[in-house]
């Protein structure tokens, strides 16, 4: 499917067409972005006027602990508020990518014929930059799109979640019981990164015990801290029959308000959109400064050190 | 402990000393390294004459499979054969590095008065450019200071394995049986980065399987390839009793034999000093581009889109 966008007029009407809620142009930007498309500095241009408004909300956790139930379950809950919600599910492992398949379909499920629901994996593997160039784009068309609530789940557990709270507002970890408990939270990282905790597999047994452990945690990891600080809450769900979401969803509104009040909010905007800038400035520096060439030769042969080569590629390259 | 190197004399020191097998002088420069001092780019120089000679082996797969036990075996299978051997255990998720840890000392066990073998345990997490900058410096201290083998081990997987290929000549994949079938390994893109694949614990209950497994997706992959490739091979261990380690040090040797009559081990060892410069480059690069400041608050108030923010970033600190 070529994509048939050719210049800013084009752009301009996908996106009017995107924003008057129809997916298949919601669909296609994103499509223009993930691929990286030479339309993307003018897709980019385009939406920036109409950004800013969506909730952006990270949901991430070990492999089994009920990331995509709890995000269907999050939908639901949201979509009962009357709010517009998009998912992207991140997935650093899989090739694969895009709406028309099978695994989007299945998650799309219930929501399936709600227009006011929209549902996209994006693989991340292999990409310009992976997670840090991608989906910071398609969140810009989710939100110029007019989505409320955009959810952005990961798959797998290490790098990408360290990167989805570079974009979310507010994060979401979950665990399960005997999966994670505190020290295993400690060593994975994500005390640090979880704004709101989701103890999910609550009717299991030591759900208790893992939500205790994570609240002693999070009581040990604050104490240091000077000046007011938020201290994320621990919810125990059950995802698959909706138990508890209605907290999650009180537990986010409630981050979300301390943000605002704390100029916390407007502090990660703009910490996640100088990342994003950053980012795709380096992209760019990175193409001009080219391959190393017959440098790499005489570094191998032992004749150049690997500095010295940097300093050359970037004399050479960037002609400073 | 402060460094207390000042100049190239005190530097090219510690290498002659490094180069005379003192442990203390190479750990030293690994710390220079590791750093991210002020000397780097004089410790590199100094480095640069002595490098190309040790062999680098990548030993990588999911926790539990026994990275650690088949690390120490190797290590053994190496010095009986008079070699002198270097472990790197790389550990992206851990906050500490160095080789006054316990677990450096844990881990030197029989090896502990050799001065044969070399430990040191790097955290990655948070580190400059993290596994892609500080591992392949201290490969080089370890290259110029003689070592012949060095094994370089990663904690956990995803995009640490993917890294550890670009630096290592030939590449381990280990899997337990019961752990990682060959579905799995696919999915978690073992099957394109692994040279030799080590099933251990090969006693338990369904090692033959795992190996039918992963024999049958390696005739898979390999099927469309053009002209001649590697096949990996299959061998199974247990590591805890050494069994079936000459066969691993037995197919490393294969491999680089291979590698170097079709030109492969010239190819890599390009590609890792081409992947080496460039990421020094950008880092040098991403340093003088500064931070987005004012233009991040430009992005966020949708007056300016993130290509064209960083578009005026590169023109506005790389005077081009």
């Amino acid at each position: 499917m070529s994509s048939g966008v050719a210049n800013a007029g084009d752009v301009a009407g996908l996106v009017g067409r995107a924003r008057d809620g129809e997916p298949r142009a919601v669909a296609r930007l994103i499509s223009l972005v993930e691929q990286g498309s030479a339309q993307l500095p003018l897709v980019a241009a385009a939406l920036a006027p109409h950004t800013g408004n969506a909730q952006v909300v990270g949901v991430t956790g070990a492999p089994g602990v009920g990331k995509s139930t709890s995000t269907n379950a999050l939908v639901r809950a949201y979509r009962e508020q009357g709010k517009r919600v998009a998912v992207i599910a991140v997935d650093p492992s899989s090739p694969f990518s895009g709406g028309a398949l099978l695994g989007d379909r299945v998650r799309m499920g219930d929501h399936a014929t709600d227009p006011g629901v929209f549902i996209r994996s994006m693989a991340t593997r292999g990409h310009l930059g992976g997670l840090s160039w991608a989906t910071p784009q398609a969140l810009r068309v989710l939100d110029a799109a007019g989505f409320d609530v955009v959810l952005v789940e990961t798959v797998g557990v290490g790098q990408s979640e360290v990167e989805v709270v570079a974009l979310a507002d507010t994060t979401l970890v979950l665990l399960a019981p005997g999966m994670g408990d505190g020290i295993q939270a400690a060593k994975a990282g994500i005390l640090e990164i979880a704004d709101v905790f989701v103890v999910n597999k609550a009717d299991r047994e030591g759900a208790d015990q893992t939500a205790r452990d994570l609240k002693y945690m999070v009581s040990l990891g604050r104490r240091d801290r000077s000046g007011p600080s938020w201290r994320p809450p621990v919810v125990k769900t059950v995802a698959a029959s909706a138990e508890g979401l209605d907290r999650v969803v009180t537990a986010i509104a409630e981050h979300r308000s301390w943000m605002a009040a704390h100029g916390e909010l407007a502090e990660r905007r703009l910490r996640r959109a100088s990342a994003e800038i950053e980012a795709i400035a380096v992209e760019r520096v990175r193409t001009r400064l080219g391959p190393a060439g017959h440098l790499a030769e005489l570094v191998v042969g032992g004749e150049l050190d690997p500095f010295a080569a940097a300093e050359l590629l970037i004399s050479g390259n960037l002609r400073q």
